[in-house]
């Protein structure tokens, strides 16, 4: 596999200006160009050398790049993809880091030239947090990192992205882009939207008298509203799916209650604690610590 | 306020446990006896030497005492009451750490003594773990314990009792065991609940997948099943209120999804953002640092 030297990621948010770092940390040699549009976003890079080179011009950002990562909130994808389409080299691979994967490769096909490559990657880190002031060189060490390809994907693209992002620290696992968002839409889309409404079925009054216990079960509420708005939109029909699952599974617990049904509730929370029990013990076992 | 001198507390797990080794650490010259009926746990609890003296002997163990706390299921509150009885040295405060309030309340007016004192305790400690062994003296440094009294407690054992739990480092506050119940089923049951659902609701392919959000919002659901079914029993009618407004929430931001509302859906999730930054920002407000 030849060494990647040229390295654009467009957008310099937590996670773009993470990869920039973390990747001038990676690859001796290495040019990384960051692109953002907007200036002060653009100062802040620059004085934490966050990149080689931050620009404003994203067509010169992509011009010589071999590896282009797009960090932006997905429903900008299609845009950039108009954007960059006629600066890319061919034989290019151009990535993202969106969390739903079907909407990110059906642009890419239908906005970017056929003689690029495109991949999707959805690397599990980050944070609430929001914001180059937060990136950092090591935030993928120990991470998930999902790719996703078709079959009209080109093999070799995938080889070099999976070492890129091994180099960058991570676990690496390929899917298709709906077996993708079929899971995400479980353990990521569905638990956010759990902790928006428990937050916001919880009086102000109530909320005074939250302890770690809420707090954590809703740290996720926190994180950008934008973003996630993007995720639940193209990850529609998954996400209603798992609502309703959700929905479910509460009438079910709600009926044991009803009932005083102490068996059938003990046996709904003991099924729940053996299942995320053992994700816990595969996590410790897997990696030696917990991510 | 007269000093305590005598302190009993039944059950010695993570909570008992730790206020026995709290009490020892506040109160100079305190004795502490920890009553368990269990063997093994008696075994640990003195090679810990969490208490001055551990005993096997229930009545026995109250005594002498001046407080008594009962840090054990809130399943065994009515017979532990009966089983104390006639040992309760007048003019004592007995009191408990259970998770809802009006049920020990109502069995304390009908099972103890009108001549002993009691008083409802909730501290906010501990964590998904469980027993003796995970115990220690500064588990409630920095927590809050809520207090809960009728129009007949005593005033005097009130703030005996506050004393008692500042000395242990908490923040006491004092509510109506109906406004007690109300509150804690929005910050804390219905969380576990939904922490549940949301572990019930995904398949275990997805589960293996699961990052830090899923881990962190799930991560109640790891506690231990008996203790929270007598919470969700002795508090039903407010956790049925309580999934009946989750479950609403849950039909609304489904609906922004359904009908790709943006600004719908950016209005339900910053409503839950600036709700959650707010607790948030108060906690640091008040303590310097987030618990």
């Amino acid at each position: 596999v030849k060494k990647l030297k040229n390295i654009t990621v467009i957008g310099l948010g937590l996670l773009g200006g993470s990869i920039t770092q973390a990747s001038l940390r990676a690859f001796s040699g290495v040019k990384v160009i960051g692109f953002t549009h907007r200036a002060s976003t653009r100062r802040k890079a620059r004085a934490m050398k966050v990149a080689s080179k931050v620009v404003d011009d994203i067509g010169e950002s992509v011009s010589g790049a071999e590896l282009i990562v797009l960090a932006t909130p997905i429903s900008t994808f299609a845009e950039i993809f108009e954007q960059i389409r006629d600066s890319l080299p061919a034989g290019c691979i151009v990535t993202d880091v969106g969390s739903t994967k079907v909407q990110p490769h059906k642009w890419a096909s239908k906005f970017l030239p056929k003689d690029v490559h495109y991949v999707g990657s959805h690397p599990i880190a980050g944070s609430e947090r929001r914001g180059v002031e937060f990136s950092r060189d090591d935030l993928f060490d120990g991470a998930s990192c999902v790719l996703t390809k078709t079959g009209k994907t080109d093999t070799k693209a995938i080889e070099r992205l999976k070492d890129f992002w091994k180099a960058l620290g991570c676990r690496v696992s390929v899917m298709s882009p709906s077996g993708h968002d079929k899971v995400f839409a479980m353990v990521s889309h569905l638990p956010h939207l759990a902790a928006a409404c428990l937050v916001n079925a919880a009086s102000e009054e109530a909320l005074g008298f939250s302890g770690s216990g809420f707090i954590d079960s809703t740290r996720i509420a926190s994180g950008p509203v934008n973003i996630w708005s993007d995720i639940f939109l193209t990850n529609a029909e998954n996400s209603i799916k798992g609502l309703d699952g959700l929905i479910r599974e509460l009438g079910k617990v709600k009926e044991t209650i009803e009932k005083s049904d102490r068996r059938g509730l003990e046996k709904f929370l003991e099924k729940a604690k053996k299942k995320r029990d053992t994700i816990i013990r595969r996590k410790f076992e897997k990696k030696g610590f917990l991510s």
